[in-house]
């Protein structure tokens, strides 16, 4: 299929809503409705005892806070995903990684938002040098390794998720 | 952290983006865009000798079709999420299942979305009655079981990649 025009309808601080226009294979014409997304980061951080996992309110969906990997949005013009995953990761957790693995690259939503996910895996950990900042009402949960389990099973976002569940696999290898 | 106002700023065919304001413990106020959406639900269904996927075109990322489980939107007032994946699976690949599992919840991008997808695992597959709709652009895949791998090596879809990577887990118990 081919796009064939895009009209923009609202757009938001993070929100962008599109209407696309296609034209497919054999001549048919639909439009679709788009939620324009920059993309995002996640990492699974790990030293010898502990993942580093974060509990973030999460306004969209629910009253409690969610545990989540450190992650954040591809907003800053020109920063390449890996060095956003180096900077989240520093102000998130407060770490600094020397080994990074791409894990899996995938769309949270792919019927209605362009929203793409970059999961890594960040190992040779060491305190980073800047301090995490403190205005994201985000709490740093170290994670013992051997609960693994635990945290696959309380994590309800779908980076983490995936990210979590390739970790698991690659510890087994 | 307690909702205190909400606001409708774009009502579309799928996406309503709503201004949400929210007073945290302490007194603090912030306001967040919200993506609307009424949740998901997808389907891991298997046979002894397959897994039932679908190819379908995704405009909103990707100019080829994704592999995914069949699925659908908690769309219709009134129908319960596994009635509504009864539905998704006979209409997306024409089978009808007696045993179906609740494999897990999620939210796919609770930073600005609420969607929360429902993942089921389906077994006892038998022909639904009724055909699979065909307007839908959408290939049916039966999958081999034994290159589940290659599918979740394949897979650009949070759902399915979560409901393929839970099933890999579920094989090996």
């Amino acid at each position: 299929m081919e796009r064939i025009g895009s009209k923009m309808v609202y757009e938001g601080r993070i929100a962008r809503v599109r209407i696309d226009r296609f034209r497919y294979p054999g001549g048919a014409e639909a439009e679709r409705e788009v939620v324009g997304h920059p993309g995002a980061v996640a990492i699974v951080a790990h030293d010898d005892r502990h993942l580093y996992l974060v509990r973030q309110p999460r306004e969209a969906v629910a009253e409690e806070a969610l545990l989540e990997l450190p992650a954040g949005k591809l907003d800053m013009p020109g920063e390449s995903p890996l060095d956003c995953a180096r900077r989240e990761l520093a102000e998130e957790v407060g770490k600094a990684a020397s080994d990074w693995l791409e894990l899996k690259r995938f769309y949270t939503s792919p019927g209605f938002a362009e929203e793409e996910v970059i999961v890594y895996l960040a190992t040779g950990l060491e305190d980073a040098r800047a301090e995490p900042q403190e205005e994201k009402r985000l709490e740093v949960m170290p994670w013992p390794l051997e609960e693994l389990e635990a945290a696959i099973e309380e994590c309800r976002d779908s980076k983490s998720l995936i990210g979590l569940l390739l970790f698991r696999e690659l510890r087994r290898r």
